[in-house]
C-alpha cells in the first residue's frame, strides 16, 4: 500500500491536527472542467461511470487542475438500483439519469435483486483501484454511495421532482413497503462501500440529497436509521472514516452526530460556527460554501472563504467544501480561487491563534 | 366595525387562550378548488388580482367550501415591483408571473418609482374592503405582501430560478445596488400593508419564500433588517398583528423570535415542538403540515395533523397551516379532512391536559 504524501482530508475526518484544512468540491469532476468535457465528448455519462480508465482519467483531472486535497471516484449514485434490475437510462439534455420504469407495487420492490447486486458492480471497484494507481499516493481516494432514502425517491419517483409526491404517498400510506425497499437498499449499499475501500477507497461518503424535503419525523423513521446501519457495517468491516452528508436535514444535526459517521456534511444555509457550538467535538464537519458564491469576483470569493474559516475557528475537523456540488459553468479559475484561499488563510488561521 | 364571529386567528396570534387551534392554508383561494377554477375560466391571473368582486369572491370561497378560520386576500407578491414601474406579465400555462425585463443595473434600481407606488395599489385595498364586506364579521381578514428579498429576487432574476445566480451575484459583488433595490422596497412595503389594514386587514403576513436559499449570514444582512423595518412601521402605525414566514430560514429561528413580528411561520422540515422549546413564548408559531401529506388518505391525513398538535402541546400561540402553500392538485375533500381534523382534535387536546 501506498502511503499518501497528502493525507490532510484523512486525519482532518478523524480531528486530528491539521496544518491547514483540507478542501475538495463535491461534483469536481464533472462539467464545469473543459478537460471532463473533453473526455464526454468522446464517450456518453453511463460509458463513462462503466470504463475504470476514463472514469479514473476524470476522478483524477481536478487533483492536477484545481488542486483539491482528494479525489472522489466519478460514478453515479443510481447504479445501485440500476444493479439490483432497474433501467438506467441517460438522455443527453434531459437532465440527470432516470428510471424509465419506477418501482410502484410491493410487488416490484419484490423483485429487485439485493443479492448479486454488490457484485454486479465490480467496474466501480475497477475504476477505484485504476484511480488508485494513477493518483499513487497524492491524496486520498473518496468512495460513494447514495443514502436509501434517497435512492427510494429515484427508484419510485423516476427521477428528481419538485414536490415528491410518490414517494411521500408510499410513506404516507404504505410505510411497510417502503420500509422493506429501504431495508433491501441498505444491505447493498452496506457490501457496496465495504468493497469500494477493498478496491481502493480511503475514505466513504454517503450522500442524502433528498434529506431537504423530509420533515424531521420522517427523516427520523425513514432515513436515518438506515444511515446508521450502512454506517456500523462499513466501520465493523473497515477502518475508513465515513462522512454523511444529509443535505437540508438542518432540523437533524444532533441526531446526524450521533449517527456513528466521523463527519457530518453541512448544506450553505447553516453557520458553520454555530453548528460546532451546538454539537460540539463529536463529528468532524464539512462544507459549507454556497456554490453560486463561486460565480462572484475572486476577492469576494476569498473574503467568503475567510468568513467560513473563521466561523469553524482554529479547531481541529474541518473538511471545507461547497454546501453542494458545484454548479456546471463556473469558471475553473474561480473554483481553484476557493481552493487556493482556503489552504492560504487556513494555514494563517492556524498561525494566528498559536501565536 | 363589525365585531368577529370568530377571532381564533387573532387571539392565538396574540398567544391569548383559545378553545382551539385556528387553522389556514396558504394559498387556500386557488387552483385545487372547482369553484376557484371556474371564476378563473372567465378571468386571467392579474385580471382576477384587480377586479375587486371577483378577487372578494375567490378570496371567501374557501371559508365557505373548506371550512378555514381566516380569508387571505387574493393578490400576489408581484403587484409591488409593477407598481413601481416594472412590467409584470403572466403568461398561461408558463409558470407564475414573470418581469420580461428583470432589473440588472444601479440605473433600473434608481428608475423604480416607490412614491407612488402604494397608491397605484388601490385595487388591492378595494378588494380588502369589499372582501372584508362579504365576509360580514364571520372570520379575520388576512392582508400580505412579498418580503423585499424575496421580491428583489424575483425583480433581479425576471422569475424563479433553480440557483438565482443573477441575485446572489448581486449580493456578492454590488452588495450597494442590492441594499438600495431592498431599502426603496421596504419603503413601499411598510406603505403598502398599513393601507390594507386601513382597507380592512385583521393581520397581515410577510412571505419571505427566497429566504430558503440564502446562508444565515446573507439572511441576517439582506433580508431579516428590511422585515424588521417593515414590522416596525405597521407595528407604529397598526394594531393588527404581524406573521413572518421565511422559508427555509430555519437557522435563524432564534433571530426571526425577535424580529418584532407576533407570529413565526415554519416549513414542515421543522419539528414546531422543538421549535417551541428553543425559542420559548415570545412569539406564536404558524405551521407546518408538510403540504404533499394532503395527498395521503384520510386516516393518515389526521394522525399527520394529530402528530403536530401533540408536538406543539396544550399552549396558547399555535395557528395550524401547512409548511407552504396548498398543492394545485390536492382534492379539495382532503384539505376539508385536515381542517375538520385541526379542529376536533385540538378541542382533544384541550380537554385532556385541563382535565
Amino acid at each position: 500500500m501506498t502511503t499518501l504524501q497528502n493525507d490532510l482530508l484523512l486525519r482532518a475526518a478523524r480531528r486530528e491536527p491539521t496544518e491547514r484544512t483540507p478542501v475538495w468540491m463535491m461534483r469536481q469532476a464533472g462539467r464545469y472542467l473543459p478537460e471532463y468535457r473533453a473526455v464526454r465528448a468522446k464517450a456518453d455519462f453511463l460509458t463513462l461511470c462503466r470504463t475504470p480508465e476514463l472514469a479514473a482519467e476524470v476522478t483524477i483531472q481536478p487533483v492536477d487542475i484545481v488542486g483539491v486535497d482528494a479525489a472522489i471516484i466519478f460514478s453515479d449514485i443510481l447504479v445501485v438500483p440500476e444493479a439490483m434490475g432497474m433501467t438506467l437510462v441517460v438522455e443527453e439534455g434531459k437532465g440527470g439519469p432516470q428510471f424509465p420504469t419506477p418501482l410502484r407495487s410491493l410487488d416490484a420492490v419484490t423483485k429487485l435483486d439485493a443479492d448479486g447486486a454488490a457484485d454486479r458492480l465490480q467496474y466501480v471497484y475497477d475504476a477505484l483501484s485504476t484511480t488508485k494507481k494513477g493518483l499513487d499516493g497524492r491524496v486520498p481516494l473518496i468512495g460513494f454511495a447514495g443514502a436509501p432514502w434517497t435512492l427510494a425517491s429515484y427508484a419510485v419517483e423516476g427521477r428528481g421532482s419538485k414536490n415528491f409526491e410518490t414517494i411521500k404517498r408510499l410513506m404516507y400510506d404504505e410505510p411497510d413497503v417502503l420500509h422493506t425497499l429501504l431495508a433491501k437498499l441498505t444491505k447493498v449499499l452496506g457490501e457496496y462501500l465495504v468493497r469500494q475501500t477493498q478496491a481502493g477507497a480511503d475514505i466513504v461518503q454517503i450522500f442524502d440529497t433528498w434529506a431537504s424535503i423530509m420533515s424531521k419525523d420522517s427523516f427520523l423513521e425513514f432515513s436515518l436509521p438506515y444511515i446508521m446501519q450502512i454506517v456500523e457495517h462499513v466501520k465493523s468491516h473497515t477502518n475508513v472514516p465515513v462522512i454523511v452528508f444529509a443535505k437540508g436535514a438542518n432540523s437533524s444535526l444532533q441526531e446526524l452526530a450521533d449517527c456513528g459517521a466521523d463527519v457530518v456534511g453541512l448544506d450553505w444555509t447553516v453557520d458553520i460556527g454555530e453548528v460546532r457550538d451546538i454539537i460540539g467535538d463529536r463529528v468532524a464537519l464539512q462544507g459549507n460554501l454556497d456554490p453560486v458564491a463561486l460565480y462572484s469576483a475572486p476577492e469576494n470569493i476569498r473574503a467568503e472563504v475567510r468568513n467560513i474559516l473563521t466561523w469553524f475557528g482554529n479547531h481541529p475537523g474541518h473538511i471545507f467544501n461547497l454546501g453542494h456540488g458545484i454548479l456546471p459553468t463556473v469558471p475553473p479559475e474561480h473554483a481553484r480561487v476557493m481552493i487556493d484561499a482556503v489552504k492560504e488563510i487556513s494555514r494563517e488561521i492556524r498561525a494566528e491563534k498559536n501565536d
